[in-house]
């Protein structure tokens, strides 16, 4: 995570003739890649001139600060033919490394033949990188379909944690926002710059995938670097005070970093599982809660986002703490205590969601909520039991629909010449 | 549009204590309000902190230079009594004065009692004001409604031009995203600061309003000063060059600003017609096209957005430009063409759209689009007509999809004690 500045390309730039955009493919073919294959999340920042390498060893979008935007997108695929999928992975790859240096995706810019269409849309073209990545992941349907049937020969590959999740109790979730064979997260500091990512990737696949969801977040609700501040979700609370951050390297490895102990799953160490959850939140009834009870359902105050127990906001809750009426402080349905790792084996997840609002729902309120994401090193020690946990005794549930939900397992990062991956199919 | 720095009271400073907040009400209700009610737009610029002054000849929001990001909510209003909407339109305008000074909405702060709700729902709590502007409208249905009833006693207050738009071929509207008796255009250069803003002013309004529709917008596609630069739509081109812009004050008046022309109005005058149009693109399809037909629908190259005529962006378009074929340069179909003020009695609006994306559509595609809106001084003669010929001949038409529609009053602005469209209740 060391930030090294490099030569910001912008897409501006490219816009002055066909020759230069060329350069920059044969660059990418050759030269670029190398160079950076071993920096892992090489940086160049400055603003919206941020610039992630895409390749390295672990992909970029799990630790990487956690950008301001998101688009999340699951593709179904359509094709029988593995060749066809890994041809579909190799150009995904070309074009994500393009798309995150800041370039058009393609080789054929905008001023190309006037008789092809443009290899990139366009929406992008005067925009820096934003810090964009592009982050894919492997869904327990690619592996085997509803039948149970092998579909493209990776079935004894499946890792045994890449299951669908179970029923939570209070979930109503929505078949058209859960699932998915596929899926790429883009992260940016501009939206359109996300926007722009995924419907290129998208447009690459026309015929091979078709998109089953996609989720659009505007404000990210957590820290992934010790450098950022704590956000707020749609609550008014700040959240994600106690994520784990890119700068623990040993709770990386213990909690988010697929090791090598599963061994249909050698394919996936250094990689995660994402898990994605569509989380409405009731807002207009949760506004018309008291102060108080806002902040005993959380634990922690709405100002600060100290526990209730006393402190500052990074200060541990001190759960013994006793209260009025023979009860805790932090009192024994609050959320910071229903999730702490402490009741979970120490199992800590990195969190990575955002909020969103997709217009107006039939009471005249606001879709709205919490899109989570959360990348575990497995979903059946760091994330299932604690789900269970909120189900069935956190204070928050009653003010939250579960109305999406996912499971993928996100291979580790790119290597020199390699695609998007390719352990898997190697 | 002088810019003219003022203290920037930011919503973290207002943590400390219950005492500073009371103090800012204070403010608000005797000093501040006076003080800068006669300097239109005064700016405090400094990226994130850019405030802009609520009060003022015209409403912020129309000629302030297009902030970044979008939020726009229409209501339906249940109560029949005047006296709650009047005391409604009186409380929104307390809270938006506030939330656009970067303040939280409302007296109880975040630390109040803890027996209450917070007056304020807290997520932009950590946030500055972000060039937030609040920008209210009135529906032709709040005057009368369907079977032509006067609803609140403002019947004979109509204006004229105030009337649904009318059913345009190629309109498939659908309800829920059309029509409301009030509006609430919410733009700020943060989302989280937009979204914050219109759900606490639906909050404020809950038992008298609903909201009825509400649409994000994530990235402008319009320019409405000359120190902007010319964005992108989601077809990949530079949209709004030719738009109307705030240092034209003599289109404004012209196009822009409610004259009193019409008896019925004359609590209009300074105000506006709020278009708006939810265009779906259709943009996998557009993606297939060839660059030169894109180019040949827009009548403008993609990359630099000049006149296929020639020229620079900014150049104008030379209709009578020989091409092959006897047909000229710029297509009869060219959408530059069919808009062109030249063919409208030189009628042009203020537009001040945003790009959206709302998910996934049945097709496996983008559910995205423009979210179109225009200001006008009359949309009979600046709106009407140009969606006509659009319909019939504009050849981008075959990739555009009108799925919302609506059309509001924009009352003039505030005036130093008044509430938001005080001169249609007065």
């Amino acid at each position: 995570m060391t930030g090294q500045p490099r030569t910001q390309l912008s897409r501006r730039g490219l816009l002055g003739g066909g020759a230069a955009v060329a350069g920059v493919a044969g660059a990418f073919a050759v030269g670029r890649t190398t160079a950076h294959a071993d920096e892992g999340a090489t940086v160049a920042t400055g603003g919206r001139s941020t610039t992630y390498a895409f390749r390295g060893a672990h992909q970029a979008g799990i630790v990487t600060p956690a950008q301001d935007r998101l688009h999340f997108a699951a593709f179904d695929v359509l094709t029988d033919s593995r060749d066809e999928l890994v041809d579909l992975l190799q150009r995904w790859t070309l074009a994500a490394e393009q798309m995150t240096a800041g370039e058009p995706a393609g080789t054929g810019a905008i001023d190309g033949d006037v008789r092809l269409p443009p290899d990139d849309t366009g929406e992008a073209l005067d925009l820096p990188a934003s810090g964009l990545t592009l982050t894919f992941g492997f869904g327990p349907s690619l592996f085997r379909d509803a039948e149970g049937r092998d579909r493209f020969g990776l079935a004894d590959r499946q890792p045994e944690a890449l299951r669908d999740l179970p029923h939570f109790p209070g979930d109503i979730l929505d078949p058209a926002r859960s699932g998915g064979d596929l899926c790429i997260q883009a992260c940016a500091d501009d939206p359109q710059v996300a926007v722009h990512a995924v419907r290129n990737l998208a447009r690459l696949g026309f015929g091979t995938v078709s998109v089953r969801w996609s989720q659009l977040g505007f404000g990210r609700t957590s820290t992934t670097s010790t450098s950022q501040s704590t956000p707020r979700n749609l609550f008014g609370f700040k959240d994600g005070t106690a994520n784990v951050k890119a700068e623990e390297t040993a709770a990386l490895d213990e909690h988010v970093w697929v090791g090598d102990d599963d061994p249909r799953a050698g394919w996936l160490v250094g990689g995660s599982y994402l898990v994605a959850r569509r989380i409405n939140m009731t807002i207009e009834v949760w506004d018309r809660q008291p102060l108080g009870d806002q902040e005993a359902f959380v634990g922690r105050t709405k100002g600060t986002g100290a526990p209730l127990s006393g402190g500052e906001e990074m200060s541990e809750p001190d759960f013994d703490m006793p209260g009025s009426n023979d009860q805790p402080v932090i009192a024994t349905d609050a959320h910071v205590r229903v999730v702490h790792p402490d009741v979970h084996g120490g199992a800590r997840m990195l969190r990575r969601g955002y909020n969103f609002v997709d217009g107006s729902n039939a009471l005249g309120g606001l879709d709205a909520g919490l899109f989570f994401i959360a990348y575990v090193r497995d979903p059946g020690t760091h994330f299932v039991p604690v789900q269970l946990a909120m189900s069935k005794s956190d204070a928050l549930v009653e003010y939250l629909e579960f109305t999406g939900s996912a499971l993928f397992a996100v291979p580790p990062g790119v290597g020199p010449g390699e695609h998007v991956g390719q352990s898997l199919f190697a």
